[in-house]
């Protein structure tokens, strides 16, 4: 391998991708570069598609062919809840289940100390504008049940609780995965699920 | 999620990577749907370059920015040896490694029974051919330590001896590798390297 400035360009720029290390990216480069008509032409149009076509919808932050979104455009769905999540991934999930038909808000992330990401690096702001428009009924705080993830919720519950609306707060039940396996739980899963255990 | 065919379509185009299945292909799909400018506009580019300036050579199997290579063009290199390779990343561990000078020739792959790969999937006939117009005096078989790379190396054996030169055959060492710590070898490792111990 001698100074090839297009193909060490390549590696690089594949991995910076989330997951993948110069290693993997020096095969998924090869695979491309030896598979140029079966593999690397559908990938560069499929991104190129994608690229023209997908767009961040700028008022919840969900990704899709029209901003505003679909889900933001659409009268089905119930202006009274709002969906706080960190992220587009944690938004598909939610979707997955069918059983949210309110608004969603993406913030792009979560508080963390460590990664110096604080609330003026987050969509707050635009939430709590978002707020003062819709005034929904209850917001939902669905962000991961980590320390960044908690500590983002407790922020957002001081911004909302400042604002001059009665507003329900809440936030995802914590428990036993359903299928999971008590063995396999950690003690903090298993005393959440304890305490918050209800009547059958 | 709704049916978005350009995201769809990006997320089944990485997921053809190796390496990479549905769930990984959706989190760099996102990556680089949510940073276009950042992280996408440099992929598409670094393919876009990568795949008009990067070529196969068609006489060794190498990828270069050249056709021949520039290891097939170089006239420093020694014609009287010839290392046959599995795969490009093959020949990349072995010229990091520059104590090799001879010229290259690349399979494609090795015998496969289970994948279906015989022997007129790989460049064995155009070995044949390169050997009839080199004439090189040794042939190392740099194959993999494994069942198909080992009934490659056999085959080919059986091949090289039936033409009508005086060629050395020879193949990699095998052994503890450096580093290797004789805890976490296996077996055979151990076996080879015992029965092919050397005098200090």
């Amino acid at each position: 391998m001698n100074e090839d400035s297009a193909l060490d360009s390549l590696v690089k720029a594949i991995a910076k991708l989330p997951g993948l290390g110069p290693r993997s990216a020096r095969r998924i480069s090869l695979q491309l570069l030896t598979n140029k008509e079966s593999v690397m032409d559908p990938l560069i149009r499929a991104l190129t598609h994608a690229k023209e076509q997908m767009k961040i919808c700028h008022s919840c932050g969900n990704l899709d062919v029209n901003d505003p979104c679909y889900i933001c455009t659409s009268e089905r769905r119930d202006n009274t809840q709002m969906c706080v999540l960190a992220d587009v991934a944690s938004l598909w999930a939610v979707e997955r289940t069918k059983i949210f038909k309110g608004r969603y808000h993406i913030l792009g992330g979560v508080l963390s100390a460590l990664d110096g990401i604080g609330p003026e690096d987050l969509k707050i702001g635009h939430l709590v504008e978002r707020i003062h428009t819709q005034q929904p009924a209850e917001i939902i705080l669905a962000l991961s049940a980590t320390v960044d993830g908690q500590a983002t919720a407790h922020y957002l519950m001081d911004r909302i609780e400042e604002l001059p609306y009665d507003i329900k707060i809440t936030r995802l039940a914590h428990g036993v995965p359903i299928g999971g396996e008590l063995d396999y739980l950690d003690e903090g899963t298993i005393v959440t699920a304890i305490q918050s255990r209800s009547a059958v």
